[in-house]
């Protein structure tokens, strides 16, 4: 076997993520002692929750490290096995993190079936990504007929799931994502009733004529300029379920929104409600996740778009290129072939 | 009859609301036509949320408008009726405002059952303040024994309410209220676990030690430092009710919370729930409020204090003493004696 490689966390960034506070390292393959297996990484998800786990800020997960394996989710090979669970040439949902090799006691492995999807999707549409998008749009945005939902980093993993399942819900998707060919994207082949550029100056007055009839609900993922664009449009009663920040989560220094002195007087007198979520808090739903979402994904509803890079050496480029919206549809790094 | 007096709004505050701002007016007293009852006010409520109504600021309700008589809930006799729905003598629940008599026709009138407890109660502990209490804990706030419920305002009618509620869920509850009589009497005779004394210059220090397992529910009614003192206890899944936000009502200038950069930020890594709401959105839970609540106040559960000024004239400077925390319970004005 050649030699196995990882990318570990080199320093805590400051601001944007640099390419410099990664190292890529080779190591020895290592082998699977009693009861473990030994995974090769196909898939390497990149998402931008990670980023959190590069800072030692309190947070719901312990951070990566300095000189730790950076974490992430995987689609990985089972090559060699000494537990009776897995046999040699399994699929797995992995958290293998960045890394072409590594060894699992087979807990927290979940087997994949290829029949659902090509297995990429199992850290994507079907994975955690999807999962989020269902479990916070369904349990907490609850999007009724009619309805407007209104969700950023359309043409990402989450946000384009967001918008494809309100429409199922026969609700008004309106989109917000970077540039031009993501929102015709996002328009055209999502089927979202419309689509704004998140760098239009214009934004705040693009999305009210976008949602003529207010917003519902704002599926939270970016915060910064799209919140402060939102806020103002939320209905009575509108939903913000919360699962991510990503336009602040370089931010060196705390920003109040536009918004803060007024906050807690709209969330009174609209009656807004406002709710953080990760997608493990709702592990209870996952079948329903993933009985609906794969018919949704078979029958056509709910498409899907993958932006590749090729290696693990390539792993930090596309994560600091995710942060800054480069990738186009959910970033995966193919760290091996699909098979060996 | 002797001539009937009112309240009317004659400039909308800016800050604190003064003497000035109202008017004592007599007139005529009305003649109830066809349909109609005429209406003499027993008991005046006075509450936070009528300082919402003296602004012109956009809210769940409009205001009322200048020249108007102040809006109010009150406990009325019915002294004359063309209506078959009542009868002289009959004690309702009316919205008839700060004045001595009112016509109706009938609409929004509740009789009041005199057997479930004083008249009174049904502008207070049995009324919207104890409805608000009840609906906001037990359907958003949602209280686990051993958990730790905080409230403001904690000798105030609704505040006292959650507080006892919390109490009667099994949770530990921790009040806080203005100066030392009012916390004394929260803790021996309402039995909150704890109150502390918002004046306190140490109040942030003084409610950590009091919650030493963290916050598990905030009743948000009165937000500025007593929200600051809470928010960094907040645990995770944290919920917090925001039925009003007394503390800031008489703001010229919106200000934003210490925490507002970081808010959002913690919403997400603690999956806190924030829900804005007013009592009538829970308006189908009115019978189980009643059965519920009723109930424990028999049983002496619940109990509840009474702060009344005498006569139509003292209103305004209650309400002016009401929103510096000037009563000692729930607020009313005896405007006329319980029977005629």
């Amino acid at each position: 076997m050649s030699q196995a490689k990882r990318v570990v966390l080199v320093s805590r960034p400051v601001g944007e993520p640099k390419a410099s506070d990664f190292r890529i390292e080779e190591f020895a393959p290592p082998s699977p002692g009693a009861g473990e297996v030994l995974l090769r990484t196909i898939w390497l998800s990149l998402d931008p929750y990670m980023r959190g786990r590069m800072s030692d800020a309190p947070s719901y997960a312990a951070p990566v490290p300095v000189g730790g394996v950076m974490e992430g989710g995987t689609v990985s090979e089972v090559i060699a096995s000494n537990n009776p669970g897995f046999a040699r040439g399994d699929i797995v949902l992995s958290r293998a993190g960045w890394q072409t090799h590594a060894i699992s006691d087979g807990k927290g492995l979940a087997k994949i079936d290829p029949k659902l999807g090509p297995v990429s999707t199992a850290v994507g549409v079907l994975g955690m990504p999807g999962m989020t998008a269902y479990t916070g749009l369904l349990d907490i945005g609850k999007p009724q007929p009619g309805e407007t939902v209104v969700v950023a980093a359309a043409s990402g993993a989450v946000g384009s799931a967001v918008g494809q399942i309100a429409k199922i819900k026969g609700a008004r998707a309106v989109g917000i994502a970077g540039g031009k060919d993501k929102c015709d994207y996002v328009r055209k082949e999502l089927g979202f009733d419309d689509c704004l550029d998140h760098r239009d100056p214009d934004l705040a007055a693009k999305l009210k004529d976008a949602c003529p009839k207010g917003i519902d609900v704002y599926f939270e993922n970016v915060g910064g300029a799209v919140f402060e664009a939102v806020f103002p449009l939320l209905n009575t009663f509108a939903r913000m379920p919360v699962c991510g920040l990503i336009a602040q989560y370089n931010d060196t220094e705390a920003q109040a929104p536009k918004w803060a002195g007024v906050m807690m007087r709209n969330v009174l007198t609209k009656r807004l409600t406002i709710r953080g979520f990760i997608v493990f808090d709702f592990a209870a739903r996952h079948g329903d996740f993933l009985r609906d979402m794969s018919q949704w994904v078979r029958e056509g509803k709910v498409k899907y778009k993958e932006c590749i890079t090729e290696g693990l050496d390539s792993a930090p480029g596309a994560f600091m290129g995710l942060l800054k919206g480069a990738n186009f549809g959910k970033q995966l790094v193919r760290v091996g072939p699909d098979k060996a």
